[in-house]
């Protein structure tokens, strides 16, 4: 019997945000509803919180995966919570649950992420121009072991393109 | 904001199963999701399999948190997939997720969920009639850190009752 | 080329003891010490800090793996000390890297640690005479996985002959 | 009471290595044990081999971090083998472990440690002249939450000053 489950997409970025950039938080969690992907996210603020909003007010089921244990702590829009109450260390979990990885921006916690996301070997979309990680690895490898990628999208329409290939390639 | 979730509810139990309990977990699984429950299992066979298709059948969400790195690891009937490739550590972060955790038989991987139950201060439902870790902690406190017991549910009734009593008292 | 390391031996207990038990377990750390193993413990205070001393008063290596992420948390016996930020889900690795897993009294944290040592086919040994989980479990099996009995030991120097014969046998 | 302990380095790099850069994790070793340092590595071949090599030759204390669940699958230089069984996820846990972190070349498996070294607030060695993410970093910063600098260390006698001063500052 074949799964049921949809295709998973992990986004991760600040814990901290400027408008503009939750608005195009917002409008990468539009894009992933309509594409049907169930949305991850760390659980928390900033890009995490503004991605979660856009699927959530666009009909998509987010997950969040929290660094503390208390349940409370995930922003208000995800639908499940699981807290690991492991600290840094759920950064490796949550791009293991990825079929694809969006990175926006970032600091520290952010290229953990993007790290473990390429040593699970899932493809990374680095959203450029919002500066960070992100934008930093965008077109680049992090070693030999990989001869893709971390495949640079310079628009919200270039995620989608990729985002759509993805999702009709799933299952 | 208030959050959006549904209360969590994880079920533990065997990963192997006759026939009669395998009904008996879909019977919990179609309980749960008639509640509104979240379902969360260890996203493997026996018993999590079954709740999986009985909350599935029934309109419920249903996450599995594997002990695996591999997506496709997971139950059909999984919506939503978490792999920690931790192996047996997965066993402490089910019932992490859970705002209340219901145990069904169950070996030693059953009884090291219900230790972490216990040691988050989760709520703990142990069907008795199956024998295994359950049925024999039905009634019991693990040490003296709670003065609550591992409540005992003598059939799918009692069951439905005191979940009925988790759901009216969420949010 | 063989390994250089010594057989290691996880102690595992309350964090809070009387007087006759705290001396119990120096006495513990002194036979682990006097027969070259490597004491780990999960670093905290009562049977493991007991432990610790006494295997450090007698010339042995004392590892603390911590549930928190602060090298300091230790207690004061530890030569090593390897924190993990993982709270709970910590007791899953303690009994992970022994060679043979000695319990005493216990609560819940230690029937966690009790069944992750049974989940990993440990050696079990259960000094009894201390009620807690150790002495309820001694001479049982958690499941059917394993066809060996949690070996009651019902003295230190019963304890004694069967480190000595694990310690002979190691290498 | 104070602590019994030494400090602790953390030394990460490739898990495969040329003879000169074998020969340089030799030397490290040595620096590290002379220093009296307690040496923790992830416990497999390559770089964490060489300098646990060096660091046993000269009468160190060396413990091997495992991402597997397998004592024996160590290198031969580890006095104490912890195993995590999680996997990549284990590269959370081997700087959480460090008073300081010494990193040479690597690949996206020692980039995500040094950004954990980085989260965890852990001063960074970072030998240069092997290429890979040590070599990029030395003299960056990951992100803001710190003002100090992944420190460049040019030569082994560069090093062996940084650690020095480190070792007479601690306890």
């Amino acid at each position: 019997m074949k799964p049921l489950r949809l295709p998973q997409a992990t986004v991760i970025g600040d814990s901290e945000t400027d408008e503009a950039t939750y608005q195009m938080g917002e409008k990468i969690g539009q894009i992933l509803a309509e594409l049907s992907f169930t949305v991850i996210t760390g659980g928390r603020g900033g890009i995490m919180e503004a991605v979660s909003k856009g699927a959530h007010d666009n009909g998509g089921t987010v997950v969040g995966i929290l660094p503390g244990s208390d349940l409370s702590q995930a922003n208000p829009y995800c639908h499940i919570v699981i807290p690991t109450g492991m600290g840094h260390t759920r950064n490796a979990l949550t791009t293991l649950a990825a079929d694809v990885v969006v990175a926006v921006g970032g600091g520290a916690g952010t290229l953990s992420e993007i790290t473990f996301a390429w040593l699970y070997h899932k493809p990374i979309l680095a959203l450029t121009g919002k500066s960070g990680w992100a934008d930093e690895l965008a077109g680049t490898r992090l070693d030999q072991r990989r001869i893709d990628l971390i495949l640079p999208c310079y628009s919200l329409e270039d995620l989608q393109q990729e985002l759509t290939q993805i999702s009709d390639n799933f299952g």
